[in-house]
């Protein structure tokens, strides 16, 4: 069995999704929370100078994505054929559009700047995206691609935190079908006890 | 044979790395370019409003590194394993990051905020990335992972004038190791066909 540490920060955020499917896979791994305060020292030794990272026997992983598409594989949470890989980093990779637009508003530094990114984000950019997503779901059967579960619903529902911290509302009591997803992934007994044992943080 | 549309605008960018795979595989597909006038009547069609859009046989897929992911499957550039995948995936994720800067400079309608963003992408932001993927290239046997080529590559080069138009210089010539990979991946005869009858374009 690999050993695993995880490195990010107190917060669900992208981490997230690497520790839900850690959980799925029934592997154990340092969860290691680096306090704020010590980024900057640590940063300069990340690979791109960026976290999560995830180390697998010592050997450093990054990017949240790319590490989670590699363990939804070991975990046979991929497509069953290439057309259906693709359909799940379809969905993923849109995700990631909405979340860009999600943080370049949340850590807008300038706070007239983040005033003005509000109203559309709030009133355009995230009912327009939660709007297709909810669609997605709702053609395929409660999950995002190819009507079964895989790492991609994994990955979103883990950031579901964030993203209603960001937008301040409880995106899975809007959205039906998110919702289902939602419960599809939160009802996984490994996920389950992961939810129930996880540190309690702000995000 | 499958049938290939692509819609995209008439530049290189997002769109590039696509065709580049599409000519590696000898594939035959419909360049579609769409005029920048009719972009507003046609986003409401695309899935989740975004092109590059390619039709495979009518089903439409989105993102283009799900989609470059995907042709690169079918052209054996994917990795030989999953932990070799994951090295490809880190490598393009990386290079995504490194494009939000750049895209998020390029494309700021307002004057000041981009001339105020220009200073830390040109000196600290994009010497780090391009040091970074030039010390990958300079580990990895003239590619970006795992010693060979690989759809990242391609990604990777195809979007190289896109690079080169945003910060305003050739970064093939001033990067030794990355002028080995582009070199790399320009001499590939089908790739070296393409760049000589492709559509000449500002970028």
């Amino acid at each position: 069995m690999a050993s695993y540490k995880l490195t990010y920060f107190n917060v669900t955020g992208l981490g997230e999704p690497i520790r839900f499917l850690l959980s799925y896979l029934g592997r154990e791994f340092e969860d290691y929370r680096l306090p704020q305060d010590l980024w900057p020292s640590i940063k300069p030794n990340m690979p791109f100078g960026k976290v999560p990272v995830l180390e697998v026997d010592g050997k450093e992983a990054h990017q949240s994505t790319a590490i989670a598409r590699y363990l939804g594989k070991e975990a046979d949470l991929a497509g069953s054929d290439s057309w259906e890989d693709l359909q799940i980093d379809m969905a993923v990779d849109a995700f990631h559009d909405f979340r860009m637009a999600l943080v370049g508003y949340f850590f807008e530094a300038d706070k007239d700047l983040k005033e003005k990114k509000r109203e559309p984000l709030m009133n355009n950019t995230a009912p327009f995206y939660l709007g297709k997503f909810d669609e997605l779901v709702k053609q395929n059967n409660g999950y995002l691609a190819n009507g079964k579960l895989s790492w991609g619903d994994i990955y979103f529902v883990a950031c579901g935190s964030l993203i209603n911290h960001i937008i301040e509302m409880d995106v899975f009591d809007k959205y039906e079908n998110l919702r289902i997803l939602r419960d599809n992934v939160h009802s996984i007994p490994q996920i389950k006890i992961w939810l129930e044992t996880r540190p309690k943080t702000i995000f």
